[in-house]
C-alpha cells in the first residue's frame, strides 16, 4: 500500500517479476478496494497470488513509533513481515515508509543473535559490475564492532549475489592513510585485520570515489554517511543526464549525431538507470526484508522482487548466520583482546 | 612545492592565471634549485612574482604534528601562509599537504573570534550555476554551534563569490522532516531559524541528491559526511563519464554520431570537467588559504589562484567577520535560550 502509487506500483511490478520468475508466488497484503481491482487487470498476478484484506495500511508520513501503535498486528505493512516469522513467506518487500517497515522488522523478527542493530544495504553499479554498500540509513552512528558485523554481513550479501567465495570487503573513511577517520572506523580495520575471516578479504579503508570504480565488493559504513553518499551519487547521475540531454539537443549537428549513436545512448541509459539497483535489503535480522524505492515504477519494483528471489535462492540468511557463529564462536577472545587494547 | 607535481604545477598555473587576471602579484615559496629553471621558462611569472628560497618543504605524507615541528617558520608551507599573517600577501595557495596546511594555518593565523573550528568549503557545480559546501573535510562531527558558524562563514563565501544579496543555505541530512537526523543538526536548524540572520535564508534540511540539483546555495554538514560525499560525486561523474566514452566507442554508427556531436561532447566535457571547481577554501581563519587539488593540472591550478582573486576583490574576511558579529554580539542571548530549552 506504500510508496508513491501504492498497489498501483506493486501489482503491475509483481506482473513484470513473473514474466521472468514465473515460480514465484506472492502473498498480497492490503487495501480490498484498492487491490482487487488491479488483480482484475492483471489476471496472471491472480493466478500467482493469496491475497490478504488489511484494514489499516502504514502512511508514508507515521513516525515509526506510530506506525508500530496502530499498525501492529493489523497493517498490510505488519502482516507481510509476519508471513515471513511464521515460514509463509520467504522474505516481505514494500515500497513504503522506511522507519515504519524498519520499525515492524525489528519489533516482529528480532535481530539476529550477535547482532545489535541491521542495517540497509544498497546495491551499488560500478565501473566494475555491482558492489553491496552498507549502512545506508538504517541507523545513525555506529561503533567499532557494529562496523565490523556489517562487513560479515554485507560480505555473505555479496557472496549470495555475486557468485564470489571471498568478496574484498572496505572500509569507508576519509583518507587512505591508516591514521585517518573516526576511533571506530579505525578499531573496526583493527578487529577486521585480527579476525583474519575465511569469507572475506578485508582491503583497507576506501574513500567516497572508490564506491563508483568498484574498489572493493562489499563497502562498510554508518548509516548517515552511507545515505549521503547513495542520495549524492543519485543526484550526481542525473545531474550529469541532465547535462548531456541539454547538450544533445542544443544544435542541428548534435541532434543528428545522436540519431546516430542511439543506440549507444541506449546502452548508457540502461547503465545509469536507478531502477537496476532498487532494493535496499535489511540485514540482521531472523527473516529478508527488502524496502523497494517508493518512486519508482514496476520495473524498479520488480527488480527488487528479483532480488529477493536470488537471495533466498542463494539462502543469503544461512550464510549470514553461518559467517556471524564461525566468529562470534571462535574468536570470541580476540574481541576482548582487541578491545581492551 | 606540494601535490603530485610541487613547481611544475605551481608555475605553469600561476602562468596561465596571469593571462587572464594580469594584475596579479605572485610571492613564490619554494627551493631555489626547482624553482629557478621553470622560471626561466615562464618570464612572465618571473616578473610577476617575488621569490623566496625555503630549504624545508612539507612532504604529502607528513603528519600534521610532523609537518609543525619540522617546518614552522622555515617551510615553504608556513611562510606562505605567514605572508598572509603579516599583510604582504592576500591569500595563500598550496596544492601539497590538506592536513598540515590546515595546522599551520590554524597556528600561524589563528581562528577569527568566535570561530572554534575552520572548515574547508568547496565549490560544487549544480543544475542553478554552483553551490558552496562545507566542510569537506577539515574535522570529523561538529556540534550545533559549529554548524551555524559554518551557515554563516558560507553564505559569506556565497555572497563574496556568486554577486547573491541573501544566499540561502541548507543542512545536509538524511531526511527532510523535522523529526530525522542528528540531534546536533535538528539542534543547529533551530538555532538557524530563530537566529533570522540578515544575510542568509535558511531553508531547513537537504537531503544528497539535492547538492547536484543546487537546491540552496550554501549546503552544510560537518567535514566527514561532507568528504565522502564530494570524492562520491566525484567518483559518479568519473564513472559516467567513463561509460559514456565506452558507450560512443562501441559501434561504427557510434563512432559517427560522436563525430557529428562533438562540440556537444566537449560542452558536456567542459561542465564534467572537475578543474572547473577546482580549491578548497579555508574559512574561519584570519587570512584566506586555499588548498588547489594536489592532483590537478595547471588549469585547475589556475581556477584556485582566480578563485582567491574573486574572494579577495569581494572581500570575504570582511564579509564573514561583520556577519559573524552581527550574530554573537546581538543574538547572544537567544543562543543560550536555545541552549536551555
Amino acid at each position: 500500500m506504500g510508496g508513491d502509487e501504492g498497489a498501483e506500483l506493486v501489482i503491475p511490478g509483481a506482473a513484470e517479476a513473473l514474466t521472468r520468475r514465473p515460480d514465484i508466488r506472492f502473498k498480497l497484503f492490503g487495501e480490498r478496494e484498492i487491490v482487487e481491482p488491479l488483480l482484475d487487470r492483471y489476471p496472471k498476478v491472480r493466478d500467482a497470488s493469496d491475497f490478504e484484506h488489511c484494514e489499516i495500511s502504514v502512511r508514508m508520513d507515521d513516525k515509526p513509533s506510530q506506525a508500530l501503535r496502530h499498525g501492529r498486528r493489523r497493517s498490510s505493512m505488519w502482516r507481510s513481515i509476519e508471513a515471513v516469522k511464521r515460514g509463509e513467506a520467504d522474505f516481505a518487500l514494500s515500497a513504503g515508509n522506511t522507519g515504519a517497515l524498519m520499525a515492524m522488522a525489528k519489533f516482529c523478527l528480532r535481530t539476529t543473535a550477535d547482532i545489535e542493530r541491521p542495517a540497509i544495504a544498497a546495491l551499488w553499479p560500478t565501473l566494475r559490475g555491482e558492489s553491496v554498500v552498507l549502512d545506508v540509513g538504517a541507523t545513525i552512528g555506529a561503533d567499532a564492532q557494529q562496523l565490523f558485523d556489517f562487513a560479515v554481513m554485507g560480505g555473505a550479501m555479496a557472496r549470495a549475489l555475486f557468485d564470489l567465495e571471498k568478496p574484498t570487503v572496505g572500509l569507508l573513511n576519509i583518507g587512505v592513510e591508516e591514521v585517518k577517520g573516526l576511533e571506530q572506523i579505525r578499531e573496526a580495520g583493527i578487529l577486521l585485520r585480527e579476525a583474519n575471516l575465511p569469507n572475506i578479504a578485508y582491503s583497507g579503508f576506501v574513500e567516497g570515489d572508490d564506491i563508483g570504480k568498484g574498489t572493493v565488493d562489499v563497502v562498510v559504513t554508518e548509516g548517515f554517511s552511507g545515505n549521503i553518499a547513495l542520495k549524492t551519487a543519485e543526484g550526481t547521475a542525473k545531474q550529469i543526464a541532465t547535462y548531456l540531454r541539454s547538450a544533445m539537443r542544443r544544435t542541428l549537428l548534435a541532434r543528428i549525431g545522436y540519431i546516430f549513436a542511439r543506440h549507444a545512448f541506449d546502452r548508457l541509459r540502461d547503465k545509469m538507470d536507478p531502477r537496476r539497483g532498487n532494493g535496499g535489503v535489511f540485514l540482521g535480522l531472523n527473516g529478508i526484508v527488502i524496502k523497494s524505492h517508493g518512486g519508482t515504477d514496476p520495473t524498479g519494483f520488480a527488480t527488487a522482487v528479483e532480488l529477493g528471489y536470488s537471495m533466498v535462492r542463494n539462502r543469503l540468511l544461512e550464510k549470514i548466520n553461518n559467517d556471524l557463529s564461525v566468529y562470534y564462536q571462535s574468536v570470541e577472545p580476540a574481541v576482548v583482546e582487541a578491545g581492551a587494547a
